[in-house]
């Protein structure tokens, strides 16, 4: 038999994994490997799960983040060898963390099944997006945060908010170079609160579209500023036309926050911090 | 009269003032101007204020930070040319804004008699000290706090931080080369709360030794893992004795959050995020 990928690949056992990954964006151009002079967390992932490994490791996850953009629980799927993993779940992930920048981190990881597919799988996706409210620029949170120095009027923002809720056609909100081939998304949640200096507003829904959130947090920001009435919000969905929208929110404001799946979801992994086998 | 910088003061009318910055440690040498080749809050401040008024300014802050250690709400005082600034106090911080780098803003500031001193007015100072617990290091929190992978018995560290309240000799806590006359402090709060992998611990004094709190916190952290007890606290604190204490907790998990004074306070002024004139 000759030496080759596939029959070092055929030759092992192997053991589908599902990471739960933070990481902060600013340095990364996003999450998909790209060209060789791009630095992405995809990339940063599966080289330090190859040295781990001894084999090469491709990973998928529960969704595409853009330049900039930080994860709290982003899930990623991959296969690893199982002889490798089963000596120890813990150990294997050390490693992995010992090789990766200090800006991303495994924060947990379970067994799952050879079918089990990060993206195709996932039932539910939250984002948060964080704003700074106040005259000044934000110093310590700079990064952190898009600073919005008019004061925003939450309860027209709330207002705004209620009528992008449910399943519609989101074109008005999806990037012109969006490849999705259908615009039809559900939302289910969308929270906005004050927390000292800090808005947060999160996002739930089954999907999103490309920029769909950055688009929707920019149109409450014009809202928020009285710029733009609530109710407008009803005909320029309608509308389906991304010109009639606000201008895209910056990417350092924006986190993705959860992945939800039959039986689990990245948060709770997250929060639970650890390692589970045989799941 | 000769064209000196005395007499450019005597020439001009004065007006004393309280700031209020915010600033991200993490680059700067701490608050004190050193020499010429390093790089501090405090320098920074200053070439700011005088590029803005036009003579020289100098300023005097409540308190000392160390090279790392960030400020939420850090008083500092200084004569500015009162023509300068009642033509618009808001014109002239939002200049001294434009030439601060990004890590460190004014985000508040009011008028202050001619005889009121940042450090020696102030009542009372508080500090944070942000660690983050769990087996993972933080990614997008690395910066801003300390991280401890074990996890801490918050109702040890609370039971030991009873025997640091009120006055004592904090001789135990003190850094050898600190340069305070007397090292009785009156340590009036310690309150330590868990918000997701954040433990923050606040502490409020009179006023503290080099090193105090990075102490304390290194102390209590070891109360919290289990290596002391909290009660040897009480004999630790007796016998001022420093060698016996524990490590210093790293300065980036710490933050300046509060100067108190009669009649005001730096936290107050930046919630309020405003100017105040005429105070």
């Amino acid at each position: 038999m000759a030496d080759t990928r596939d029959d070092l690949v055929v030759g092992k056992s192997i053991q589908r994994i599902a990471l739960v990954l933070e990481f902060d964006g600013s340095p990364y151009s996003g999450w998909q490997k790209q060209g060789a002079d791009d630095l992405t967390v995809q990339q940063s992932v599966e080289i330090a799960l190859t040295r781990v490994d001894g084999a090469p490791i491709s990973t998928q996850a529960a969704g595409r983040t853009d330049a900039g953009v930080h994860a709290e629980a982003l899930l990623v799927h991959c296969d690893v060898d199982a002889a490798r993993w089963a000596r120890s779940p813990k150990a294997y992930l050390f490693g992995v963390n010992q090789y990766l920048p200090e800006s991303i981190r495994v924060v947990a990881a379970r067994e799952v099944s050879a079918a089990f597919h990060a993206r195709f799988d996932c039932l539910e996706r939250a984002y948060r997006y964080q704003i700074w409210n106040r005259p000044i620029a934000p110093s310590i949170e700079r990064w952190r945060h898009w600073w919005m120095p008019r004061k925003l009027d939450l309860s027209a923002m709330q207002q705004a908010a209620g009528f992008l809720l449910g399943e519609h056609d989101f074109s008005a909100f999806r990037a012109t170079d969006c490849q999705s081939k259908t615009a039809m998304r559900d939302l289910r949640q969308v929270e906005i609160s004050r927390e000292g200096f800090t808005i947060n507003i999160s996002f739930r829904a089954n999907a999103f579209l490309y920029h769909m959130v950055r688009n929707m947090v920019g149109t409450l920001v014009e809202v928020g500023v009285g710029k733009r009435l609530p109710d407008t919000i009803r005909p320029l969905m309608e509308g389906c036309d991304r010109r009639v929208a606000g201008a895209t929110a910056p990417a350092h404001g924006l986190y993705f926050t959860n992945a939800v799946y039959e039986g689990f979801s990245s948060a709770a992994l997250r929060e639970s911090a650890g390692v589970l086998t045989g799941g």
